[in-house]
């Protein structure tokens, strides 16, 4: 199963492909759409749309997860992250977009809600098997949250076999 | 000129139409497209995307202008509220895109930075020689947008003229 990750942000929004089979994780692709503030908003947006229509055409994802996040200090940050989001899971409106806290793709990519960035970034180079950590940061925070996708998926599969 | 004005939000969006000709202004269309909290995140995102799509494609309007809104006490709804902006943005993509402040655009429809919501409302009417108040809010909102960018445009265009 290919599963797309996307960590959204208006000037970075990284993006990775991963593909699974049972436990295993292959890393397909990833990457960064950045966009600069001196851009009118409408052609930041529509950049950060077309790259991801871009991704999700090439390698057909079967499902999507992106990074659920709450700013409690800054409603601005927020609302500016909130329009790239939102274009963001635009492009992924014909599969499942699952949504996840940072804590919960910490916990699935960690084994700790509390993991520091560098861990993040090593564990995602682990299990992907790759020989560099994913740069930009952007990048690897996707893989994670595809990688805590997949993870969830399995367990809620094993729930529902078990019951 | 054909002006589309935008009030952003995930649960409401309004959208209004007008035709600007010298001072005069004359109401199109206007309406609001709303989605129900049951519906996953994609799917409401998608039907504002898709409706605003529409509206664009239909009317043909020039020029946009969406409210500029800043949450300063609540990141969760301006992070909502963003996501549904950032699509309505994104269907607006060909024509430019004024942004303004809920302030600014009271001041330009009613004179005064801090009227309140039925004065907004009345102003709307009168200034577009409607019958009745357009339901609901968030329509009539759109449309003080509108009204807010053919006056910031026309008086711009002014300033220009007397350099």
């Amino acid at each position: 199963m290919i599963i797309l990750g996307i960590d959204p942000g208006l000037a970075n929004t990284g993006w990775g492909v991963i593909e699974t089979s049972g436990s295993r994780f292959r890393c397909v692709a990833y990457g960064c759409v950045t966009t600069e503030g001196a851009l009118p908003l409408p052609a930041r947006l529509a950049r950060i749309h077309e790259s991801l229509c871009d991704v999700v055409a090439r390698y057909a994802p079967a499902e999507a997860a992106v990074e659920n996040v709450y700013f409690s200090n800054n409603a601005k940050t927020a609302f500016a992250t909130g329009q790239a989001r939102g274009v963001a899971i635009l492009a992924a409106r014909d599969i499942p977009v699952g949504e996840y806290g940072p804590g919960e793709i910490k916990l699935a990519v960690v084994g700790a809600g509390d993991a520091d960035k560098h861990q993040v970034q090593y564990m995602v180079r682990v299990l992907l098997g790759l020989q560099d950590e994913p740069k930009p940061d952007h990048a690897a925070d996707a893989l994670a949250a595809a990688i805590c996708h997949a993870n969830t998926r399995s367990r809620t599969t094993l729930v529902r076999a078990a019951l």
